[in-house]
């Protein structure tokens, strides 16, 4: 049987994608991004655990928020490049304060973006 | 209001990732990537159209497989550098012939992985 880390493959900035989807109601609520060492740890946790690129820090979801995530299911695809999270969310997964940082629909062939997201928090008095 | 491609952001090669998930169960079936170019075909077309970064070449979704992928809806996350698509899916997205590329579920800390996707079509048969 084969060990996730031989299988799983990071890019050349040593990242994978992880898809993150609520694991009541199958909504994908965010994309982020892992180092081997912040999957270990999120599986280790079963607190989702990201690698930001914009701060290159490690960043437990929910540490500023409060918005935990927590793990339910993990997954791998067939090439390996790709994570599937299933998690329970508290609160919100955006940071903008919606559910999903998926709130924006594209209409038409790009003219327009329909925000139809659910608001579930102020981030004003989230991120003072 | 906002144009997508106002909106929109490319990585470093030009890309951008798209969560491909089913219209119909929800569940998340793979995960590609467009170019602006295989991004205005598939909202103008209606079929998904990716990049295939190992062949290096535009990539409509069941040329080879007949596995089509037909676009419902099309979802832009906050930052604008990943989206989200809502597909109807002929046969199976994953080459391997499960219905979904994420048929292997992480074990534990990632010592097993275990299939347990939905095989819908004999791979040997359908590429040849």
């Amino acid at each position: 049987m084969s060990d996730l880390f031989d299988v799983v493959t990071f890019n050349d900035n040593g990242l994978v994608p992880a898809i993150v989807q609520d694991a009541e109601t199958d909504e994908v609520l965010m994309m982020a991004y892992m180092t081997a060492d912040t999957l270990e740890k999120t599986l280790a946790t079963g607190r989702m655990t990201y690698w930001s690129r914009s701060r290159q820090e490690e960043w437990v979801k929910g540490q500023t928020s409060g918005h935990v995530q927590h793990l339910r299911e993990a997954r791998i695809d067939c090439d390996g490049d790709t994570l599937l999270f299933r998690v329970d969310q508290e609160g919100g997964a955006c940071h903008t304060g919606y559910r999903s940082c998926f709130f924006r629909r594209i209409g038409g062939t790009g003219e327009s973006l329909e925000d139809d997201g659910t608001q579930v928090f102020d981030p004003a008095e989230v991120y003072e």
